[in-house]
């Protein structure tokens, strides 16, 4: 295992440190161990066109490290028994929090030079579920789906009424500044030169973040949180809080989280739709994902990627851009990160 | 036929009167003509605790009335090839007007005392769809759904932005006033007085309008337009909105408008899973939408209930509520409307 060792002499030191490094490039850094995993978890950090080329390698180590800090984050819940839906708030808080994803801090700016964030969540043994939508002053917004779902009669909230209700339940409320990041703002600035919108530009990336878990009880949970799409106006709301969309969890079949183009994957009902490819057509979770992601979503032209596990904690992180942030960890020792289609 | 008749003799004009008057309580006005109809239309204006003994003679009539004036509106398009979604965007539209239903003018009111809709419409052929959320200034929400998926990159726009965006397009602004009816503030002003939502008192009626069209060449659109739920606060968006929840239109299954306790039918995706077990399953129409209204959401206490049509005309109006206003009309000359749940 990559982690939860302790190395008492330097050769085991040095080797755990090959297992680390290794863990960075290789598909599956331990053999599965054939019986499902008692828990297990898969994330994602945003689809897109992410390049080799275009990615210096200190960015792309702080992505890794970041990736491998959010699997950690749940590993340490999961594996003490605690709950898929406190896994999935921690890790997407630790992502929130870090500029380096277009969710919570390091959010893209609207038309009109905001951050706007949605996002939503979804417990899978009783497809309870929570949703904001165009918040900008709560620092996380997952914890605030997370409050809609425990402790409102509503799945979806919206803007300024979002924010008076996280604010009343006692979340974190920051002031917009504490969103911006320069990196964010200068690409808004560029494309609001142009007047273009990101959907329209080459380097289009999604930045969503997402992840889903399964605890020790056999319970999934999925949740999505996002900053939308840069220069996004008229209040344009994406899949992200939209359940069934960019999020859905369902004990009998999957969770899902979604990144992408989310015009498309609202039309698509993404999420459950890969849930009822398994429930209704018997399809396994990745056969399932792929076809509505490379074969569905690609013959309309849209672009994005979903990660997703079932019961028996089997993974899929499908996407039909270039590069996807992500990685996934089981309970058997599995674990990875992965930036880029080909590796 | 109900109409499109003309009555030359008095005979004919006593014989037509006995057929409009039976089509208010038979379930089909004319027996079904075996071949699949050349076009087809369902309508909903909510499900609820709609009872006999609690509608007085005169609005149930004023009910029976619109319902048939909706259909007509439908025909007069589809009868010479208009499209689908033209047809559900005017019969829509027609319901918006009519202070009788809760959506466009009739609206109830939310806790701040004002009339927040959500309309959304999708057409099956391209699996295209438009939305707006929380919008107070448009007199028609389904025409800006249209619009947003006709004329901008996005499916879901949003409160101030979703208005902003109908006026550039043309479409009609109305003072917030225009929507307030005396029987809604009314009823708002007795639960605000009680400080409880419309959800918890026993007269419970879920007021959205909606209809599902299948035009001449083919095509299914579907729509659905609220008000929401009366006192609804903190920008709470319902199902309506929701492209897979509320409205979802496939031409390979079914086109679908739900009416009903929005948070459940969000989370239980109620509009595409209909869909999901005819493609994925193989469940004919009635039979996919009883499943889903009938026994899963009944399962959970949800209340509600859906219009839909399929490809070939065949129509299912399933709902676990004591009535539904509704209504439907083929091609065939079959044609009724109906408001209790024993008729």
């Amino acid at each position: 295992m990559v982690s939860g060792f302790k190395a008492t002499q330097p050769a085991v030191a040095v080797l755990a440190l090959i297992v680390l490094l290794a863990s960075f490039t290789m598909p599956i850094a331990n053999p599965a161990d054939p019986s499902p995993p008692d828990y297990a978890l898969v994330i994602h950090g945003g689809a897109g066109v992410i390049l080799r080329d275009k990615l210096d390698a200190e960015t792309e180590q702080a992505y890794r490290t970041k990736l491998l800090e959010a699997l950690e984050t749940g590993r340490e819940i999961l594996a003490v028994g605690g709950s898929s839906l406190d896994a999935v708030e921690a890790v997407i808080n630790l992502m929130e929090d870090s500029p380096l994803f277009n969710a919570g801090r390091g959010s893209v700016f609207t038309e009109a030079g905001k951050n706007e964030m949605d996002a939503s969540i979804m417990t899978g043994h009783d497809l309870n579920a929570g949703a904001v939508a165009g918040v900008t002053t709560i620092k996380n917004p997952i914890s605030a789906a997370r409050r809609v779902m425990t402790h409102s009669k509503h799945v979806m909230l919206s803007r300024d009424g979002a924010e008076a209700f996280a604010a009343d339940q006692g979340l974190e409320i920051v002031d917009p500044e504490y969103f911006r990041t320069e990196r964010r703002w200068e690409s808004y600035r560029k494309l609001k030169a142009k007047q273009e919108s990101a959907a329209e530009t080459e380097d289009t990336k999604h930045g969503t973040v997402g992840c889903v878990a399964l605890d020790r009880e056999g319970n999934i949970a999925a949740g999505t949180s996002t900053g939308g799409m840069t220069m996004k106006k008229w209040g344009r709301i994406g899949d992200s809080p939209v359940i069934g969309a960019g999020t859905y969890a369902n004990n009998l079949t999957c969770g899902v989280s979604a990144t992408g183009h989310g015009e498309f994957f609202i039309r698509n009902v993404v999420a459950h739709d890969i849930s009822a490819l398994m429930e209704y057509k018997g399809l396994a979770l990745v056969a399932a994902a792929d076809l509505v992601v490379k074969k569905k979503l690609v013959s309309q032209g849209a672009t994005g990627g979903i990660v997703a596990l079932d019961g028996e904690g089997n993974i899929a992180m499908s996407f039909n851009t270039p590069g996807m942030y992500r990685g996934f960890l089981k309970s058997n020792g599995e674990q990875s990160v992965f930036i880029f289609g080909d590796e």
